[in-house]
């Protein structure tokens, strides 16, 4: 478990002879061993390079041998023991039953996509058999499945060390469609990155996979990652950050002789709308459940509820005053970068000159923690000011009061894309919600119901995504087993001779998957 | 039946008021009456409101009423009658079979979506159910459903004046997945547009639909079509056509505020390999199948084989002795408008000075008739001449000679995205074979083994689709039934109350659509 610093290219561990950089001891600040070298364009082109010469063996692995690979993973990673969880809680500042729990998800997202990868659908095979005698022409035998769509470029989130970095959820689904991958780890945690990515190799070592299979490349900067997504070989790319790195990435794959699709989820400030009766009948509760949510690991979460709406009145007023009476009952919590946080104080202060700051936690030992901050605004002002629009990342919201319910729908139907709304209502709002919902269906990929939206499920109904700028891509989840989707692409066999066919597609289905014969339904 | 020249927005016939064009006979290049007027920005910022407005209820009607939607605008298609076939005819110049057989196409894609949309399976309908005794944490109820993902934007093909035009396979598809269209009819044929446009009216009257679920917007040029890409109300685009006009469509949806996906289906040469076996014993056979394959309809389809490619010697002399004699026997057709068949003019003069022209068909009674041409090249000169990997729109096609099975494999590695790649083959080639699929894979959307392109089934397991340049996504199939997957996107429904939920997620499943309920499939 002793770390080097190296990037891993296939089953190599290599130097690089770049800028050199170290983690950073989120509570203290302090630089922690070993330093990184960052890889250079040679280097990062070998490990695409790999990737590709991998792709044809690895896309066409039976399905229960890539699911043992991705078991293997899971298995690999918790056999890092404790070590794991003290190197991420150092380097992400994050407490550790939140990162024992990151592990858990990540280990059960990846024996998900075991079963997912099993169950076969994502193959999505259809037959349409020969009609020699059709006339005026015959039919063809023509068959349908899904492949991997090549070699895919992830990019470590800084929010989520485990879960969403190397073996994370853009991870997982990558491998599970069968593509391989080459991870661009989050310089925020370089060192869990580097236990995690060995986990993989090893795990590949044991499955017998060619060794392209994965690589993790290491970079102090940008230019890596630029290099990985305008690489020839590279084929689609999984992006969790900011807006301004998702869009940067999209510009990259756009400008390409070929473009490729990105996934970037980016920005969202989850709105929860306070219908009246619910107001009436709860405000405190609310205010309770709403500023557990805002404030829950330091509000560094995707589908942190940055936007409260409501109609003016007292019972808002009472909600109000209850979330700001907990919000300054709050400690600051360590965010997750020095940057972060930086840019946490930053953003608050901006918004201050926008809205009414209505209450704020306590202050931290250091700049590196963050204090929760709540703002309200009227709705004029909300409409005025795009500052209230966009997200700061942390545990600041705004409560925007609206004069009336046609307001508050007015104001959801000029917001931009989210990863989620939240509707808190009681029996009596029921009409002014069934109207409410259409409009958000448009604007989110998930509604919630008397919830909160941190706590992201994975499982086969998630939707993490929505439309632009949510995340580039609305026709897609980047949580669930539905995230294999993003990776697929549809080939098509016309006339194939059966030994010349693909197993998936052979008469006899070998791999017992569900298919559309001649229209119909067949189930395995 | 008496045309207008008007656009159609909504249940409106609306004069345009800018730049008035007509059709060009394309036999005889004279202009057909009657003369359409260039809709203003104003205009088709209109018929986008509209299809906005008629988003939300359109997308909620239940799929047997969807489906006898897309019945009946078949209904009204037949209904036209034959002087739908003979305006078709005199607009695009091809001739009468053809077009019938297009008209027939066009009818059954529209009742195959209905189908479709019945089968249910578009929705993807997912449940997880609540586990509120889970530790650590309870699982909230999560359902997943698709919808449709907005008003789309259409452009009619020049190519297909019914079967890729107004109520073509994209308009058929978007329909079929619950968004409102707005279709930019092809300046070339107009009369055949405005005819099948008032079809699509009139069934919108019948199934009393909001209105605004299609409108068809006519300009003489750019304009209207590039405004309809940029409105903020259009949430994607299908196109067929050029790689120039796909690409130029694709910069504006990417530069939207709110980006959208655009599925252009452009560019591809279609190689054909003929494996050494086959060549051998049926090279005449295979000449007389590539030429009738590549003069069919003028040359004037996606799937055009413009590509031959083999190993040097007399077997394949042989080959292009046959293959060079039929293609002189050929007659020059009329091609789809005068500047088609001035582009493939100047197509054939470039590629001329590249490659060897060693056959052309008879010449035709003007300028608007193309003359089957056919080019042969060493492979260096191939890897050499970009033009010669271009596509030249029309019947042109070019032989490539390779030094051997290596030198064939390497140039199908160097080969941009293909809609299909032919394999003619006999049972000794199959080594070879199963090396160079692989390769294919990676490079087009359809593989066909001892067949020719041209000819696209519309079924289930069709894709015409491809790596880029043949598409912008290769994700997707502009044909078949699949080809509905481009305009739906998931959303997640979290905790609803049942009745909240739409009606697809309810537990009593009432239009009875497989679904995937806590990992297990359940069938209808």
């Amino acid at each position: 478990m002793e770390l080097t610093g190296h990037s891993l290219i296939g089953q190599s561990s290599v130097p690089g002879a770049g800028t050199r950089f170290t983690a950073i001891d989120a509570a203290t600040g302090e630089p922690m061993s070993p330093s990184f070298g960052s890889l250079s364009p040679d280097q990062v082109d070998q490990a695409c390079h790999l990737a590709a010469k991998a792709f044809d063996a690895y896309r066409e692995t039976p399905p229960n041998e890539r699911a043992r690979f991705l078991d293997t993973i899971a298995d690999e990673i918790e056999a890092l023991g404790d070590g794991l969880i003290r190197r991420a809680m150092a380097e992400s500042g994050l407490p550790r039953p939140r990162l024992e729990g990151e592990r858990g998800r990540t280990c059960n997202q990846l024996r998900l996509f075991a079963t997912v990868v099993q169950r076969g659908e994502w193959m999505d095979v259809r037959v349409d058999t020969a009609q020699p005698e059709r006339t005026p022409m015959p039919r063809s035998d023509l068959r349908q499945r899904h492949i991997g769509i090549g070699p895919v470029a992830v990019f470590g989130a800084s929010n989520f060390p485990l879960a969403f970095s190397v073996a994370g959820g853009d991870t997982a689904s990558a491998l599970a469609a069968g593509c391989p991958v080459v991870v661009k780890a989050h310089p925020a945690h370089p060192g869990t990155s580097e236990l995690v990515g060995r986990a993989i190799q090893r795990a590949i070592a044991r499955c017998d996979l060619a060794e392209g299979v994965f690589s993790l490349i290491f970079d102090a900067g940008h230019d890596a990652g630029a290099t990985l997504v305008a690489h020839p070989d590279i084929q689609a790319v999984g992006f969790t950050g900011s807006r301004t790195g998702g869009l940067a990435l999209t510009r990259i794959a756009q400008s390409r002789p070929q473009p490729i699709p990105v996934y970037a989820e980016m920005s969202s400030i989850n709105p929860v709308f306070l219908f009246p009766e619910a107001l009436q009948h709860r405000a405190d509760d609310l205010a309770e459940g709403f500023v557990a949510s805002m404030t829950l690991g330091a509000g560094q979460f995707c589908t942190n509820p940055g936007l409260v709406l409501a109609v003016r009145g007292d019972d808002l007023n009472r909600f109000v005053e209850t979330a700001a009476r907990r919000v300054r009952e709050t400690k600051a919590q360590t965010m997750l970068t020095p940057g972060i946080a930086e840019a946490y104080r930053t953003g608050c202060l901006k918004r201050a000159d926008a809205a009414n700051q209505v209450a704020q936690g306590e202050p931290g030992p250091s700049n590196l923690a963050g204090r929760s901050t709540l703002f309200k605004a009227r709705a004029a002002e909300f409409r005025k000011n795009p500052t209230l629009r966009e997200e700061v990342f942390g545990a600041a919201s705004v409560i925007v009061e609206c004069d009336d319910l046609d307001e508050m729908q007015a104001l959801a139907e000029q917001l931009e894309g989210q990863l989620t709304a939240t509707l808190q209502l009681d029996d009596g709002d029921w009409t002014a919600v069934q109207r409410l919902v259409p409009t958000l269906e448009r604007r989110a990929g998930r509604l919630l119901v008397n919830g909160w939206p941190t706590g992201v499920e994975v499982c086969d109904a998630m939707v993490h995504g929505g439309p632009f700028p949510a995340t580039t891509d609305t026709r897609s989840t980047s949580v669930g087993s539905a995230a294999i989707q993003r990776f697929l692409r549809p080939v098509c066999y016309q006339d194939f001779p059966e030994t010349l066919l693909p197993a998936s597609l052979r008469d006899d289905n070998p791999f017992g998957v569900s298919r559309l014969v001649n229209g119909e339904r067949e189930y395995r």
